[in-house]
Formats: C-alpha cells, sequence, structure tokens
C-alpha cells in the first residue's frame, strides 16, 4: 500500500494491509479472517484495533483534517511522520514505556503498532476512581528518561540540532498548542466553550485578570522559544494507557522542541483537574481516599521525576552543557550539585505556569476533558471547574513564590474543601 | 565562476570574477585595471578589497578552516551561507544598517559587498580614543530592530519555524561560541591563553569559583536552548564599522536563533572592556573624557534598545506573542506594558550574565581582543584585564540583582579608580 493518501475503513482495511507482512506476521496471514474496529475517540485520527488468528494490532491514521471539527479545519498528514519519529526517540530513551511499532507508512500517514490490552485510557480510570499503584513511578521515570536524554545535557549537539529542525517543521500542531492552550482561553475566541451560565461570572473574571494574561503569555514565550529538549508535547491523562501493573505513553504526535517544564506542567494539571473532579462522580465521601490518593500522585510523580533526573545528572550528563570538565573533574562535585538545584528549580517554576495554563484551557477553551464533561449535573460539573480555575490561576500567577509540592496540594485541598456545598 | 570552491588569491581573482556582471558593473568592466588587496584581519575569512575604474567592492571568502588556526581545524564554507541570509534579513529588519550586498554564490562561499569607505573597524577607533557621536543610536537601533523584527513579537510563526530550522544547520560557528565563549575560560582548555603570569591568580580564583561557573552553564544552557530571535551571533565591536557619522553592522556569520539578550551582552561587553582597556592607551589622565564616554555609550546603547523594542512593541507586535486580542483589544493597555515590563527585565537579567562571560573569554580564551593585546606593557595590560575579569565576574555572578545600567557604571568606575597606581 503505497501512493496517493486515502483514509482507512474498517471494510477496506483488510483488503489495503493485506499484504503488508509486519501486520500479517503479527495477527496473522488471512486477512479475510481478520476483524476490525474503529475506536478513535481522540479529536484527530482514526485508530483500528485489527484482530486476526495469531494476534491484534493498532492501526493509526492521521486524516488530513481535525476530526473533532471536520475538514473546515486542514491539518497536514504529517504529524503521522512527527508522532513515528517521536516515539522510536522515547522508546530508545524510556524503553518499554511506548507501544512497540511494527510498521510506518508516510504516504498513508499510518503507523502499525502494538494492541494494548487489557489497558485503558488513565483518565478514565481515574474518573471511576481507579487507585492505580504505578503511575506515579512510571510517568515520572518516563519524563525524566526522555526530557533529559532529548536534551544538550545528554545529546550530542549536532544530533540534537538536525532533530530540533525536524520537529521545527510540526508547526501546525504546534499552532494548536499555542492558540489553544496559551492564547483563546483568555478571550473570547470563537472556538471556546465553557458550562454556562454557571461559570460566567469566574470567566469574565479571569479574562479581566491582568496578571493571569501576562503570565499566560509569558509562558506562550517560554513554549515557542525555549527549544531545550524533545517533549511529548500532549502528555495528559487522556494519552496514557494503564492496567494495574502496567503504564503506557502513547499519542506523541504534538512533539517538537521545547521546555521540559511543559510536559511535566501539563501532565500533573491534569491529575490535579482529576482531584477536582472527584466530588462530580462521588455519593456521598466515597471519593475521599482517591481525593488522597490522586494529591499523592502529584508528589510522588514529581518526586520521581527529580530523583531520577538527578541520577541521569550525575551520570549521564554527556552533552554540552554543564560539562564534568568544569565540575567534577576539578574536584567539585558540589559544582554539579548546584547547577542541578538551579535547573530543577527552573522546571519547578515554569512546570507551575504551565499547569495552571492547562487547567483553564480544559475549562474554558475547544478542548474539555472527560474528568468534567462526564459530570452530568451541570451546577455541580460548574462547582468542580470553578474550583479548579481558581487553583489554576493561583499556582500559574504566583509560580516564583510557591516551593514546594505540598504547598501546592495543601492549595488544592483548601480550596476543595472550602466550597464544599 | 562556479563548481567546486577554490580560494581566491589577490593574483586570481579579477581573472575569476572577471566575468562577474554584478562586480563588474560596480566597479568598472575591465578586470584587467583591477588592483586587489587581501585586508583579512579577523579569524576566519579572506577578505579582499577589489578596485575599478568606478568603483571599489569587497569579496569575503570562507575558507574550509579556520583562518586564525590552520586547516587542523575545519569549518564549513556554509557559513558563508548563513552570513548572507543574515544579511539579508537584517538589511530587511534594519534598513541601512549593513553592507549592501552585490551577489553571492554558495560554492564558493563568497559574497561580493559593498566596500565601506572611510570606515574603520569600531574596535580600532575606540582604541585610538575617538568618541564617536552616533554609535550608540545606531547599534541600539539595529538591535532592537533586528531581535525584535526576528522574533515571535513579530514575524508569522510558521516562517520563523522554517528559518529556525535553516540557521540550525549553523552548528560549527554555534559550536565555537558554545565551548570558547562559555566554557573553555572556565578551565585548563587546550587553546586558552592569558597574560601570564601576572594573572595566574586571578585565574585560578576564577576557574574555582563555582557561582561563577555554574552561572557560566546556566547561560550557555540559555544560549543553546532559547532560540528566540535571530541573532547576529559574533556583535563585538570588531563587527561594526564606522566614520564619524555612520555605523554598519558586518559579519553575521555567527547569526543563529537564539536569546536577544545575547547580542546586547556581547556588545556592551566589548564597551566596557573598551573602558578598562583605556589605561593602556594613554598619557597621565588623558583619557578620562574617553572614559566617561564609554560609560555613557553603554548607557544611551541600553536606553535606546529600550526606548525602540518598547515603540515596536507597541505599534508592531503581530506576531503569536503577548498578542493584542489578550491585551490592547479587551482595552487594557497596560496589560501590554506590564508584559512589556517583564520582557525586558528578563533580557536585561540576562545580558548581564553574557556580558560578564563575553569578558572572560576575550582575556583567558582563545580569541583575545585588540583592546588589551595592543598594550605592549603587560604588567600595565595585566592590570587593566584583571579589573575588567573582577568586573564580569561580579555583573554574571550578582545578575539578578542588579537593576540599572547606572549601577554596573558605577561599579565600573569603582573598580577601574580602586586598582589605579
Amino acid at each position: 500500500m503505497t501512493g496517493k493518501f486515502e483514509a482507512l475503513s474498517v471494510e477496506t482495511l483488510p483488503k489495503r494491509l493485506g499484504e503488508n507482512a509486519a501486520l500479517s506476521e503479527r495477527i496473522g496471514k488471512d486477512s479475510s479472517r481478520w476483524t476490525v474496529r474503529e475506536v478513535g475517540d481522540g479529536n484527530l485520527n482514526l485508530v483500528f484495533i485489527v484482530e486476526g488468528d495469531k494476534g491484534a494490532a493498532v492501526v493509526k491514521q492521521a486524516l488530513p483534517y481535525v476530526r473533532l471539527v471536520g475538514d473546515s479545519w486542514p491539518l497536514p498528514l504529517k504529524r503521522s511522520f512527527f508522532e513515528y519519529h517521536a516515539l522510536t526517540r522515547q522508546e530508545r530513551r524510556a524503553p518499554g514505556s511506548v507501544p512497540a511499532i511494527y510498521h510506518f507508512d508516510e504516504d498513508q500517514a499510518l503507523i502499525v503498532m502494538e494492541y494494548l490490552s487489557p489497558h485503558v485510557i488513565l483518565r478514565r480510570a481515574l474518573i471511576d476512581g481507579r487507585e492505580l499503584p504505578n503511575i506515579a513511578r512510571d510517568i515520572g521515570l518516563f519524563m525524566a528518561r526522555t526530557l533529559f536524554r532529548g536534551s544538550d545535557l545528554s545529546m550530542v549537539t549536532k544530533e540534537r540540532k538536525a532533530d530540533l529542525a525536524l520537529f521545527a517543521d510540526n508547526v501546525e500542531l504546534c499552532d494548536i498548542t499555542e492558540n489553544l492552550v496559551f492564547s483563546d482561553p483568555y478571550f473570547d475566541a470563537e472556538m471556546n466553550r465553557h458550562t454556562s451560565p454557571q461559570l460566567d461570572g469566574v470567566v469574565a473574571e479571569l479574562r479581566a485578570d491582568r496578571d493571569l494574561k501576562v503570565e499566560a503569555q509569558r509562558l506562550k514565550h517560554l513554549f515557542a522559544a525555549n527549544a531545550e529538549t524533545l517533549l511529548h508535547g500532549d502528555l495528559h491523562s487522556g494519552s496514557i494507557m494503564v492496567t494495574d501493573t502496567e503504564t503506557r505513553m502513547i499519542d506523541p504526535e504534538f512533539a517538537f522542541y521545547g521546555p521540559i517544564a511543559f510536559d511535566v506542567g501539563m501532565l500533573l494539571a491534569n491529575f490535579w483537574m482529576a482531584f477536582f473532579s472527584q466530588r462530580g462522580h462521588e455519593e456521598k465521601g466515597s471519593r475521599d481516599s482517591m481525593r488522597a490518593y490522586l494529591l499523592n500522585v502529584t508528589a510522588e510523580t514529581w518526586a520521581i521525576f527529580r530523583a531520577e533526573f538527578s541520577q541521569l545528572w550525575r551520570t549521564e550528563r554527556t552533552g554540552m552543557l554543564y560539562h564534568r570538565s568544569l565540575f567534577e573533574d576539578q574536584g567539585d562535585r558540589l559544582a554539579a550539585e548546584q547547577a542541578l538545584d538551579h535547573v530543577l528549580s527552573g522546571i519547578w517554576t515554569d512546570l507551575l505556569g504551565f499547569s495552571g495554563i492547562e487547567v483553564h484551557r480544559r475549562i474554558l477553551g475547544l478542548a474539555h476533558n472527560a474528568d468534567f464533561e462526564t459530570i452530568a449535573d451541570e451546577n455541580l460539573r460548574a462547582r468542580c471547574e470553578a474550583k479548579a480555575l481558581r487553583f489554576g490561576r493561583h499556582i500559574a500567577v504566583n509560580r516564583r513564590q510557591i516551593h514546594s509540592i505540598d504547598e501546592v496540594n495543601n492549595l488544592a485541598a483548601l480550596i476543595e474543601q472550602e466550597s464544599r456545598i
């Protein structure tokens, strides 16, 4: 299957991919016995699960437009190319953390990859109140390893710059983030929506909030200019699949070179949103344990990230930045520790900003998340959302004055309790 | 003249470029009457002045190695490509500030450009004690215009990212800066040299200075990762040609996307070094006025930069960052001013760091500058250099606690006076 792009369908897939050795060897050669389901519930792409005699695989295909919106919003097929290249780099830098890739077809913008089963989307698990024991550790390690090893802390500079140039072409997906995350939520942009009229007051307040808007734009500046490492670029709880013991990161089509703090901040924001949404999913008090769990997950994820990043700093700092020749090789290990503290402190300050902004865009922008959306009672949903909005504003604007994850979690708990009804 | 690269010589140039219309139309068609001088006094390239009946032009040709060091240090010819593309962008963004380009030959890595006469290198003029009236204004405007207009404050994002990818390939010249500016001065690197034994003590002190080294590496991190705008990349007083009324920026072959503060910091550092070197060039007290002039030039350059950057911010902020839709269009002009203050404050803090590091590398690294080098008396030279080193260390390490250019200039004057002999 080569040549001009054509979208797959449940009907055409076995015929069109029947000769594909990578797929047929994996799931069985008799494509007439394959069963195909289209399960794409994301905003952008087609996703098929294909099952044959021997096994199953996922076929993910990009469409030349945004699926959520339709062909009025064109989007390049090349995002599949970026996803493929991001997945291969992530697998190398954090082995076992992403689905295995069986085949990539650039013309057809499709990736054949491992079918993860019985994995479910992490966001769904958190809505259901499942307390997964390993996610903090798995995600913390994934972030530390991919973000450290994709930067000038580790890479050969020439290779990093060539890779930077490669991913600089992922313009349209970055543009989505630049607009939908950093700008649209803060003015009356066309595609915005929010729970209305309940949130109208707080939305007006945020859009008139000078400090918040300036901070959001500073963060956009950082996002756009600070090409520090290869990011996943869309690392939220909808981009992670889990079982009780396994965690896999998927869907890195927004990958590009940006600030380390962006992936970490977006991820933690989604845990905090899960926290604020629990009230919408509970029988009286039944989610107390889940709430405690979620705050603990944020603390643990950050602790694991810090610990692993520090470990890599001490053992794998082979890039051109903070080179050993200036520190350890001169007998000054503490200098390397001092530099590490400065780097981690910068990541911390910025991730709070990115976190706050991510919370806002999920409640005020185009792409909402199921944590809140699945709360049918609009008044209840709005109360959850309003708390999250206030929390996001606080950590974004005060990010330079907040020093520990415990402070943030205490704030979250305070906001959650104060407005309990 | 096309095909395989061959270095020009005084003898071969008229023959090889005799048929070049851009050149012959400018200086006269009869190439047998051309006179050619090789005047390259920089570290990297061949530079010819070619004169004919009608006029003169400069032919600058890259060599496949570093001229200063020889063919043991290869360097890509492609730097000529980056220089050409930087010059065309600078001319568009700051008209009249760079030499006019008549012709570019990528294969031969040569640029035919305007012969600036009676211009001299600014560094030479400052060593000679010339108080040029326009440099602060001309350079301040050049920096504000090129750095603002080359960023996401102004450009179409897609175009900026394509340009970022183009210049990301200027790896080897960035590598020179990364090593020679940010790392080598702080350990016993092979190519280093300094006035010895007079400076041995202070050099040992700086190389053992943990705070300084961590700061230098933080700045390297910023330099490498913060792809904010198209930089000149080597904007020192040796890259500027002047008359009493004209100022032109030359030699942008180090151009790449980096932090706004880098160009500004390097430039100001060269004024401060000129200041500290005056004692080496004076009869008793004869350079008092020149010293006052130089400190005034730094203050005025920064003031002009700020004013022009602010003016462009208010009138040309058409890029995706700090968009009017969030500020002015919501009737909140002060929000845009607040964001401007934050951006300028960030540039200020970082430029002090880059300035301090630039001072160090010019005294401790490979590429020294004539301000100090032309002081024949080594003891006198070392005293000038030691003051500059202490100054550089102070502003780099304390950059977050220094708030105005007057404080920096007062510090410079204090250091200069305290150790007068």
